[in-house]
């Protein structure tokens, strides 16, 4: 089936719910946008790939829901709260079935945000599929990666591994209860907005959790230019992926696994009652760590130094 | 050669000039922007994929000064001026030589109208560029496809036809004088933002001309629900054009080449005399039809109906 350019548009993404800070939608050269006077503009753009971010055989829904969810991870890192979003689609065939499905998973989270698809681009070509989101933030305080200081405890959002380990019984073909659910952990990253929202006054730096922890954690470190020890006893991991994975694969999949899409943060000392229920905006959060002077990444287990197998998830490294 | 995602993001495309409404910009979760009070946001966002787009062979180069040129035309539509973009960049490979020179056009066109680059995302897949603009437009009169009313005379800025000729000559592999200033005009594509500027209190529509004159002027009409009868024998037409071409070919090339990138706007007939100096901004301007109660899109030539070869350009229709 082949449609034109112009009826995937019309048929698929026409503008639904209207915000008040879009005055001006989908269908023209541009986008006009009221800027809230009380408020940051945070705008994050994330890329995902057919082969590379998911999977051949993946769902329109599935690949739909996913292009918006990383982004919003992003702004969730930011304690930003999303407002509307930009798609760009490059698609190899007009296919409408599939379009449908897709608009279908993505609009069923934006809607869940109240984002609005204020334009974009479709164009013939390679499976790629970039969103751009925006939104706003107080001007008071945000959230980034380089506020961590030295005694600072690292925490993270959720469980981590869930991913990577239902990408690997994905491509194994493994079907359980509990291969099911870290399936829908790839598939489906839920982003973590309201944490980070919380987060916004609490954590001394944030960011989030795509390319593996470790690889990430890294990153926090080098913006805040200080160092992490990474307690590999202190991981929160599901029910699920320790029912389903040895031990040594699952610490791999917590530490290096890869889109988990949770919040890593950092809190100081005397902001830490604040954490006191455990959870933040009913999300559980788990003390993992703790940032020292020294630069550098470091893993400990039962007290001692320990070297995890590999670090993190590099796109251009897997050439 | 082989690059890690975050050396390419170093190397290449490090912050350069700050701008004072980015208060955080490429290396975070997401970027921090100061939204102008006096002002409304505008957001365009294009993609351009090889083979599509832009010829296999196309230096990095002009690949990096098209994927910004196509979208600040975008905000020049709109009366805009451009502040800042993100970029996502989907690469077979990390070459280092061939991104060098795609960062050095696309930062020789960003640094002429002073666009920073705030963010955006690398990734391994097929090359499949886009690029997400932002700026700001005064909060009382902005640029739409939507404003024009019968009678209103109908205007392009420079002249057409030429970069879907220069397209031709280098597809035909001819070299001459005429040939190598098409292929400018296809390879670099001249935003008209200082026109679109000075447009925003003249016009009572616009829009860029991307995918051929017809194809833009019939959505220009359903937009603003009325009809237009364009004058081909008024087409501005370049010397180049005119030396390079028969007549059919260049009427062809004009009316539904493409990747003009010049603007198509409408001028009421109280407006007109602003227009008198027969340039904007510095830009010749060109008188080349009307628009009319009865809906539809309509060419003539000698007072007669004329019946143009093809209509525009559909990246899904070429299937």
């Amino acid at each position: 089936m082949s449609l034109g350019e112009f009826d995937i548009i019309r048929r698929f993404f026409a503008t639904r719910a209207s915000r008040s800070d879009v005055q001006l939608g989908i269908g023209d050269d541009a986008a006009v946008l009221n800027p809230r006077t009380d408020r940051k503009l945070v705008l994050a753009m994330d890329t995902i790939g057919e082969g590379v971010h998911f999977l051949k055989n993946t769902s329109g829904y599935d690949v739909g829901f996913r292009a918006l969810a990383v982004n919003l991870s992003d702004l969730a890192a930011m304690g930003a709260e999303p407002s509307w979003m930009s798609l760009s689609l490059s698609l190899p065939t007009a296919n409408a079935a599939w379009l449908e499905d897709f608009a279908r998973g993505l609009f069923d989270l934006a809607d869940r945000y109240d984002v609005q698809l204020i334009g974009g681009d479709t164009v013939r070509g390679p499976m790629v599929i970039t969103v751009q989101v925006g939104g706003w933030v107080e001007c008071d305080r945000w959230l980034t990666r380089s506020g961590a200081q030295p005694g600072d405890n690292v925490y993270v959002t959720g469980t981590l591994g869930d991913a990577s380990a239902g990408l690997r019984t994905l491509r194994d073909r493994i079907n359980s209860t509990e291969a099911s659910f870290l399936q829908q952990r790839f598939l489906r990253p839920e982003p973590r907005i309201a944490a980070g929202r919380a987060l916004r006054t609490i954590a001394s730096a944030a960011m989030d959790v795509s390319d593996g922890l470790l690889a990430d954690a890294a990153k926090l470190c080098e913006a805040s230019q200080y160092g992490i020890t990474v307690d590999v006893d202190a991981l929160p991991l599901s029910r699920e992926l320790r029912a389903s994975f040895d031990e040594g694969d699952r610490i791999a999949h917590a530490l290096s696994g890869g889109d988990d899409y949770e919040l890593l943060f950092t809190v100081s000392v005397d902001r830490e009652q604040q954490l006191a229920s455990g959870s933040v905006a009913g999300v559980p959060v788990t003390r993992i760590g703790v940032i020292e002077s020294a630069p550098g990444l470091r893993c400990q287990r039962g007290g001692q130094p320990y070297s995890p197998r590999s670090t993190g998830y590099d796109h251009f490294a897997h050439n």
